[in-house]
């Protein structure tokens, strides 16, 4: 079949949510991970309701066609980027919430909402869903459950595969499945709703998930800051907090290069040099005596220590840690990294950080969720190049370093494009096939986001569809 | 190959790890669940370490024998049976700790420690692994990790695939794969980790586990009961504590039935006709003001109440919960179902439960974990009997009205063979076929655990694998 076959089909049956223009187009290439596309997707395909995703993907499977399924396009991976002969498949005009249930800790929603918008919405009733992306303002709920989104707050309250109940998907050939149940416990059959967490769009379309939600956290919300003469000694006074059993709902700890960063990016005083600080907040019925026992740890360890349970001075203090994105900005592009290792080698992984800049004469700042051992180092580039060899060289030696700690490629952004080449090497091979024809069960045809999350072997790389998958 | 065939190769690698007596071959056909196979398994193998496991599935793929793994026989679904032409794998033997990190919030075991036993070992170090199903002071932690086990705690702490970091399997023809991650975020490829909790044996060998320890709550154990009219006013009460959002540990429900039986073996006063009692403990640095809290919405419920902080006080008010299984034993012989529903439903699952017994005039003593909607009803039949038709109809009206209000048919005790006829009823015809499908990925041969969770469908009954498949 042809592109223009596919187009008209997608079209006969969609009307006008099938986007061709070539601003569209153009958008669904790309992510916020730097990477983008060579090519434009066939069409945007703005589905308003489960019945349009079924039919995307039935028209998909009749022709071959494959399917790159987006949210907000606010990844880190490369995940939903579309390319030549491609379907982008945008669920952000499935925004609805269908149901809230305070009594039942549960909230029915579709998969485009925006995370911080589903807040705001469970407040007044007294409930949230605790996964907090730093993109929650931007980012949906659908696309945190396809990535398997972290973010501040984990250590206390948990990942997005703690925080969801049930999904309802789409299959490769348009089949609608409901996975999981609206009750705490349920161990009825295989487990496949923490399956599609994380599957990164190459099992099917999330079409609806039914959250677990939490009490609002009563409280002051006290907020700590420390200033300690490096980042080992910072990292070290956060692995002494975590192991006195005391749990702050955030922990973050930003190094001499974030924190110089920031500072000159806000005006604010410049840092001692080498100056790492860790920024800390506790929450519930506990908090006050929760934040004074972790101020106590942290003066012991060493560090220069405010706190406060003002609102607006704890808002004033967690700003630091929000304006790291825009000061990297102002240091050139980024290539934003994500790997996760053990608490107790945080440390350690600041050292090997630091002696990958010095190898390969890269400057990496690095924020770090110390509460849960996921660390951010950014890798930064001249503002508007491609990403040079001898920084991806870089990477890869900072990926197998985290390996050799005992962490994981990546902690909460994906795999996507950014991370596939690598895949291999934490999974080992046997796990790495297991895992592709798991995938391939439920996309025989493999139209689910090729070419993401699994690299295509040396020998599939002849094929068509190598044209249409992206390039580092 | 010949029976004594595989028993002979058994032999040569394992040595007297394999145990063909017909004590030990009679012991395995049966667990908890008052089922049996019709016939012993060819042997027990006593695996003492992951190369004995990796050594049974060479020799089973080999020579096409199933192969059923057992942790400590203390199942309720009927999971670990073993019945003629299998091998009974037992992992009984490999129940080493072998790390214990406080500063990660994690530990390392083999499958076969006990729970309580590895709570025990943690107790020193200030941390503890939250799942505590009712058996825990008999079952292994890889009995609750393929059977997805919950327990009491779940509300406050999770179940058990909420607390489990990685997994080391062994695969159907040997293979040993590292799952998961050390770390708290890990979102590399699939979650293959949460793909094996509760898949109960039919995907591989669980032969390590790395665990997601959590600190000893600090503070006093309070401990409340409210005595109410009748179920429903019980029910009412425990979701009005959950909409409150204070969140006890442990809130048990025992109807009329269950808490005349437990009062009468006892010897306490009998309970007013028709009584029900919650049970409920607070925990953590705010457990006082959290058990007054609940003390005056249970009064205001219409409920009798009495709180304390004494330990022992604490310790007798639980007795009662926990005599429930002899209590029931003095009733006759029982079959103890599983479901689960949305809190909000509890009380109209009471009613449901209610109608069953008097249109199939079954005695259905039922408790619950009203915290979390799961509901044990045990139906009561004659010491030694067969379970009779009119009652598995009775269970068939109950797991369908579970399913009608949202539910599921089983919260933590597993599908085995007990509820295997069911879940296609539960998951749908498509989603059963791709679980499946799944499972072969893992296993093409269908040596593991065959004829658990999955029913052979009709058309496939005349295999010979249908010989070593238990009837009910």
């Amino acid at each position: 079949m042809t592109t223009p076959d596919v187009v008209a089909r997608l079209r006969a049956e969609l009307g006008d949510r099938v986007d061709t223009s070539a601003d569209a187009r153009d958008a669904a290439r790309a992510d916020k991970s730097g990477f983008a596309a060579d090519a434009a997707p066939l069409a945007v395909v703005r589905a308003e309701s489960v019945a349009d995703v079924q039919a995307v993907m039935r028209i998909a499977t009749a022709t071959g066609t494959p399917v790159v399924t987006r949210g907000a396009g606010t990844g880190l991976a490369g995940g939903a980027n579309a390319g030549a002969g491609e379907i982008s498949l945008s669920l952000g005009a499935m925004d609805r919430i269908l149901e809230v249930r305070p009594d039942d800790l549960l909230a029915v929603v579709e998969p485009g909402i925006l995370n911080a918008d589903l807040n705001e919405a469970l407040r007044p009733h007294g409930v949230w869903w605790a996964p907090d992306p730093a993109s929650r303002a931007i980012s949906t709920v659908g696309g945190n459950i396809a990535t398997g989104a972290g973010g501040l707050l984990c250590a206390k309250y948990g990942v997005v595969r703690d925080a969801v109940l049930a999904l309802d998907v789409v299959l490769a050939d348009g089949r609608l499945l409901h996975l999981g149940h609206r009750s705490v416990k349920g161990v009825t059959g295989l487990d496949l709703t923490s399956l599609f967490i994380g599957s990164e769009g190459i099992l099917g379309v999330v079409v609806g998930a039914t959250l677990k939600l939490r009490p609002l956290p009563s409280g002051p919300v006290c907020s700590i800051t420390a200033m300690f003469p490096d980042v080992r000694a910072a990292a070290s006074a956060s692995a002494a907090v975590t192991a006195s059993g005391v749990q702050p709902a955030i922990m973050e700890l930003m190094d001499a290069g974030s924190l110089a960063a920031v500072h000159a990016l806000l005006g604010l005083e410049t840092p001692p040099p080498g100056a790492a600080q860790l920024t800390i907040q506790t929450d519930g019925s506990a908090s006050v005596a929760e934040a004074e026992a972790i101020a106590g740890i942290l003066r012991d360890a060493g560090g220069a220590v405010l706190v406060t349970d003002d609102p607006d001075e704890g808002e004033r203090l967690l700003a630091i840690r929000r304006s790291l994105h825009p000061a990297m900005e102002t240091l050139g592009t980024t290539l934003i990294e994500d790997v996760s290792v053990p608490r107790s080698r945080l440390a350690d992984m600041y050292d090997e950080i630091a002696r990958v800049e010095r190898e390969y004469g890269v400057r990496i700042p690095t924020v770090a969720h110390a509460g849960d051992g996921n660390l951010h180092p950014n890798f930064v580039v001249e503002t508007g190049a491609d990403v040079p060899q001898h920084v991806w060289d870089a990477a890869d030696d900072l990926f197998r370093a985290a390996l050799r700690l005992g962490g994981t490629l990546t902690g909460e952004h994906g795999v996507g494009l950014l991370k596939r080449r690598w895949l291999a090497a934490e999974l080992g091979d046997d796990q790495w096939r297991l895992q592709r024809d798991i995938a391939r069960v439920f996309d025989p045809d493999g139209i689910l986001n090729p070419g993401k999350v699994f690299e295509p072997p040396v020998v599939e790389r002849g094929r068509a569809q190598r044209d249409r998958v992206e390039t580092q």
